[in-house]
């Protein structure tokens, strides 16, 4: 329950400590009370929020680096808590598109209570007779990464073949679905026996290989997709992908959204098979989905019926509460996760 | 001269001597004389030229292995003339689109004579008040590589910037022209100081650098274009790639035309940058051209009055005679030509 409007609660934070490199560690972060006076400052467009669940998304690995290039991200900031998409609940609005009750989803703390102050980056959620935890993966960023990533970025034909790595992943799992539903061949690569069996007797694809036992990523692809492959959903980047370009078809599409295997690399791997980019006429995309958001309203219009109709099923690895957030967060880059993977700060 | 129909003519050839690994050398092609009977065959739809101009392409050393890859090409055949694009002289037509006296553009043999068994893929020139081996590059594949590669893959806008490699090559110079004529700011790499020069005085480059005398790439390449890079026109691969992806802008695009610098090499170089890919939204696209030739006639509209008021130049660099052929072709491979590198078979 929230606090009375002007009270000074207790407000739980993950802190960022210090820039990372190498496979960030939970003690990187530190869970530390703080408290929160819950007032709007005075003329704040702003809205004050409580913080029901946050998201761990591969991407934020680099915001724990001091970043040397031009993005469209910030580092962290060392000494504050970390940012990242979440769901909560509005308390107080300064911002016309928000009233205290509402439901949002957006960049958000990992905290218990926020100050959000850039209101228009967030979406009001409308629709609650789905589980809130989904806008944090199939209704939220991760959702709308696969949906664009797909069927804007990939320009799929029925009958294409598919390939996705970290295909049990928040992404990943709805790339799959999404391309088998559209009348593609689906074949996913993940990180555990486990993560291979749900690829292919809950989610649905035509074939999926663990890679970490396969000792030749070339003739594993060769095995599962003889006639090459028409797409590639990236979401790993270095020997993966140098493996896929061997097997792309000519006017090969890759969606080039996430190269998690690289993150945390000092020096990333080496692509060496690029040449056929320029000799089989590939598009290799990467995308921004805040550039796609605009389609968010069309997003839900066609995915909400299918998961109604249990089209579409989301998988999601949750721990409760902010004190095990840094740890989930971790767990991300030894493929610990087995889904989308989600921090309960309150369930209210 | 063209030898009566039906005599039998001496017909010089360059043969393809065997499978190449490393930089190819004039040694793996053998210059033979042969005898031709200058008759099309009975009910043949082909055509019997004479050849006028041959081509030297980067792409061909790709024909010169055994391509273990799915691609558009075959490899050359050991034992037979290499082919390659050429203008020539029709003598004999089996096919409707052409008839004696004909000049065309299209894929021939290297040799005096050949017997052209697609002519569909021939285009008839119609324009001859410009030098006849423009169309070997200029008026022809390169030409179009350079126009589909600018104007349809790099989907530029007026006071964006582009970087070029091997920008005094036969591509590379027209890109760089196309673009400065549309209104970007525009900056070449090149192998020589001379190369340099051209840029810079002849072609009307903002500005260009010898990458050979530069330690760091991606520091001349921050000299040049501080602000970044929107596009970059791919002509090289390997370290260049690399460094370019550093200074790529947010939503850059890359056309991947060619990748010279890889194309000798046992293993390729790998690029580690490609996380810029996905977290600058770069679209990267390899092209075939021949995808675009419904455009050549738009393209010649748009191209020979440009060269008629002087505003796109081309240089050539030019060798006599099909003995000189196979040293020309190798030499693309160490930089050794200055523009755009021509044999002549027969001045007719």
């Amino acid at each position: 329950m929230a606090g009375e409007n002007g009270e000074v609660v207790r407000n739980k934070q993950v802190i960022f400590k210090g820039y990372v490199s190498g496979f960030p560690k939970e003690t990187d972060m530190e869970v530390r009370e703080s408290t929160m006076k819950l007032r709007l400052p005075e003329g704040s467009n702003g809205l004050l929020v409580k913080n029901l669940y946050l998201s761990c998304d591969p991407y934020m690995r680099t915001r724990m680096a001091k970043l040397d290039f031009l993005t469209y991200v910030d580092s962290f900031r060392p000494g504050s808590p970390i940012t990242g998409y979440g769901v909560a609940r509005v308390l107080e609005s300064g911002h016309p598109n928000f009233k205290k009750g509402n439901l949002l989803w957006g960049i958000t703390g990992w905290e218990e209570y926020s100050l959000i102050t850039a209101p228009e980056t967030c979406f009001k959620i409308e629709h609650t007779d789905v589980p809130l935890s989904y806008y944090t993966g199939l209704l939220g960023m991760p959702g709308m990464t696969a949906y664009v990533g797909f069927f804007e970025v990939c320009s799929p034909k029925k009958g294409e073949t598919v390939f996705i790595s970290a295909a049990a992943g928040a992404v990943g799992q709805l790339v799959g679905q999404f391309a088998k539903l559209f009348g593609c061949y689906v074949v996913g690569s993940a990180g555990s026996r486990e993560k291979v069996d749900l690829l292919k007797n809950k989610l649905g694809f035509n074939d999926a290989f663990n890679y970490k036992e396969e000792p030749d990523l070339d003739a594993a692809l060769k095995r599962c997709l003889p006639e090459g492959i028409d797409i590639y959903f990236e979401n790993v980047g270095g020997k993966m992908l140098d493996a896929v370009l061997l097997s792309m078809k000519i006017h090969g599409r890759i969606a080039a959204c996430g190269m998690i295997s690289q993150y945390n690399l000092q020096q990333p791997e080496g692509v060496h098979n690029l040449m056929n980019v320029v000799f089989k006429g590939i598009r290799m995309q990467g995308f921004l989905v805040f550039d796609y958001y605009h389609l968010y309203p069309k997003f839900l219009e066609k995915v909400l019926p299918q998961i109604k109709e249990g089209k579409i099923v989301y998988v999601e690895d949750t721990v409760e509460g902010l004190e095990n957030g840094p740890a989930a967060l971790v767990g991300l880059f030894s493929g610990r996760n087995v889904g989308k993977q989600v921090v309960v700060v309150s369930r209210e």
